[in-house]
């Protein structure tokens, strides 16, 4: 107690009444957001009256107009478009994938399935079936691949603490594992979902195919179902087949919706706060990102609300095409260049809307000894851990044209991967006042940024 | 970094490596109940082939049975057996209540309720409605209570970022509430949920009786019915009758269900670990302590699992009768103190299977220091956050007895109060990695106490 005394007498008086100050006015935000917070409704609006919205889909131009619409309503000093090109891929039906014979015994035993993000698929594929663990094991059976399925076991590895790591780790399967299958001759892939739910929902997310083989169709399958298959396929020689629809349409115009608060005494240099408006279509893209969108405009709206006027100009920015392009992040990064414009901080939400427990930054150590010295400002709403792994895929163009250090609210991640790119995805998943904590806990930093700088 | 080293540099060699040494045990048991854990499958039974397990219930009978042999199947050295005599309070049927009549006109609109824990109840009671907002507005109005059904709309105050602490300020209401609104001639009460939850579930939870007044029936309505309510009333004389028939049959024997892992260096010093067997009548009482327990139960597995040989004997505590009566708890520290017992610490799991965030604690400050010490170490698993606000409940009589350190696991609170004592509380709404999380924390602060002291 005699330490802290001392500590307290010897900091400049200046200093205890601007971190006092600074304090009240995150409460001032804090309550505005808990007591008023629109977050919630919003959300319910953007999942259940427009639903899935993947690029290039009605359902996404849907949410475009929706989103400059709640934009406008909620205190935007202006709304704009920017406009890009955007794939569109589509799935073309109901993914299907059933075991038909065991050991010769012919039989017809449905596994529930989704096709890759990306993936190419011209209706039926049946083949023997090839379980692997890992890609090692692949390479040691190169020769037995030529006109099989092959299937990928690897999963979550549970021991793991931060699932994100976990992701890191096993997303390596769904992104390359098809054509490294169709290097050494596979006609289709399947692989284990990326996640560790007790439930049996299969998880669909981008593939990229490897232009110098053919692009074979690729399915993840549900969890409990791939325990059955790797469990069959360790005693048994199983046949399989695949039916997959998805193709390219053409490219087609998708947007970046942008509201300003104007800066008072910047105006010319920009603090970015982002989600991505786009979604998988197999569910409401609850938490891949309407959360992070309800998110951006709830921090939009609260600072308006509470009369702030922020130094700089703040940019909130609904991305277009996060899941399966990048393109709206591109383009943003690419037009702020194009127009010289200075940027100094982006902030995404993009991990879905569980209580908040900090951030994740791509900072150097000057700048994160500065918000470390945040971290008592910031406790009270739930930030207790700062990691620098990296700011979110949306502000990575960002970071990497300009150089600026960029952060992504981390919730807390164990559900996440429990409903990531999965039918289970839906607004009744998301709690409301953990999805209004992270927006508290966003817009103090923000704040703490306009306010001090970066 | 290069002040990091110097500190470094600055460490005996010994504390290093013991530091180290202990990171390692910790990672042995975390690795051990994320890849083996058996609490998921456990909450599996306890919840959905027992149920809700209210004190004197044959469920409650079910569950020490139960109970104490999932302690034998785990690791126990001993398992043994507490009595002590519970309360049996039963509901006596369906709780209803209809608001009957508005302005004078009949109606005849359900609002779900569900009668307090303890509260008595001997069929309909009808009255006309005071709808008031807080304790102040009663005693304001007091002349006008005679004959009315009282209804506390006193809610949560959305404000505060913990929900423990709006149960704290709210709990009064349902604990006091009847008796306060008995004083002055009311016939009946109904209180607002203690809840901020968007669905309309009532809460119940035991209340008390202050045996000077009459003991009138009480009822908590779900929020959604309380926000309807709460407006109808501020432009309308409301009747209302209540339906409920809470009564007391005898008090019961019950047990505490404990079993041990012997210490090696003090086997007579004990190290106890709980949670509480008993739940509400209305659900599966799956956070409510149906994690509390199975967390028990775990820990004992894991530590046996790894060969693990506690220098203090660690007691595994099943508790009786946490929900109307804590008896369990008091008969616990009694006995502990017939027997002239040596306590050194004692934590609880009572407050959700939710990711972990820290622990609530009892402590001096010499002991905060140590166990702030110890955080590097409990970091990587989810703990942040150490406050001095309390052991649990059941840790109370131990710590009150023998002024003993107590603490209390804290996992993410905001989803708790949605379905705490309410028809949500179910084995569903349980997350297993989350689940497993509490344990692995709550194993990990046990080992570091049981090595070191406190």
């Amino acid at each position: 107690m005699k330490k802290y005394l001392l500590f307290i007498a010897m900091l400049p008086l200046a200093a205890m009444s601007q971190s006092a100050e600074d304090a009240a006015v995150i409460r001032k935000i804090s309550d505005e957001i808990l007591r008023n917070g629109k977050a919630y409704d919003l959300l319910y609006q953007l999942t259940k009256q427009i639903g899935g919205r993947l690029s290039g889909s009605p359902q996404f131009a849907k949410a475009v107009t929706w989103g400059e619409n709640a934009m406008r309503n909620n205190g935007a000093d202006n709304v704009f478009l920017q406009e890009c090109m955007i794939p569109h891929w589509v799935r073309g039906g109901n993914d299907k994938a059933f075991i038909i014979e065991v050991d010769k015994n012919k039989t017809s035993r449905a596994l529930d399935v989704l096709a890759l993000g990306n993936s190419l698929g011209k209706g039926t594929v049946t083949g023997q079936v090839l379980a692997v663990q890992d890609f090692e094991e692949l390479e040691r059976r190169k020769d037995e691949v030529k006109g099989k399925i092959v299937y990928y076991n690897n999963g979550f590895n549970p021991t793991n603490i931060k699932p994100f790591v976990s992701y890191g780790e096993a997303g390596i399967y769904r992104r390359s594992g098809p054509s490294r299958a169709a290097k050494y001759g596979a006609v289709g892939v399947m692989i284990r979902s990326l996640t560790e739910s007790t439930a049996n929902d299969p998880h669909t997310g981008a593939m990229v195919y490897n232009d110098s083989f053919p692009k074979i169709p690729a399915v993840a399958v549900g969890p409990r179902d791939a325990d059955e298959l790797w469990l069959l396929s360790r005693k048994s020689t199983i046949n399989m087949a695949l039916f997959t629809n998805g193709h390219f349409l053409p490219d087609t115009i998708g947007h970046n919706v942008i509201a300003e608060l104007k800066g008072t005494e910047f105006p010319e240099q920009y603090i970015t706060i982002g989600g991505h408006l786009d979604s998988w279509d197999v569910n409401e893209g609850a938490h891949d990102d309407g959360t992070g969108v309800v998110h951006t405009i709830e921090i939009m709206r609260a600072l308006k609300a509470i009369g702030y006027k922020p130094k700089h100009t703040l940019r909130f920015v609904l991305f277009a095409n996060e899941e399966n392009g990048l393109r709206g992040g591109t383009k943003y990064a690419a037009e702020a260049k194009a127009k010289n414009e200075k940027h100094i901080f982006a902030l995404e939400s993009d991990a879905g809307g569980f209580t908040p427990r900090g951030f994740s930054l791509e900072v150097n150590k000057t700048q994160m000894a500065k918000i470390q010295g945040w971290l008592p400002l910031l406790n009270p709403y739930g930030t207790f851990e700062l990691t620098n792994d990296g700011g979110g895929a949306d502000v990575g163009p960002l970071n990497r044209t300009f150089n600026i250090p960029v952060g992504e609210l981390i919730p807390d991640p164990q559900r996440y991967f429990d409903l990531h790119h999965a039918r289970s995805d839906v607004f009744e998943k998301v709690n409301k006042r953990e999805l209004l904590l992270g927006a508290v806990n966003m817009a103090a930093l923000i704040y703490l940024i306009d306010k001090y700088g970066i």
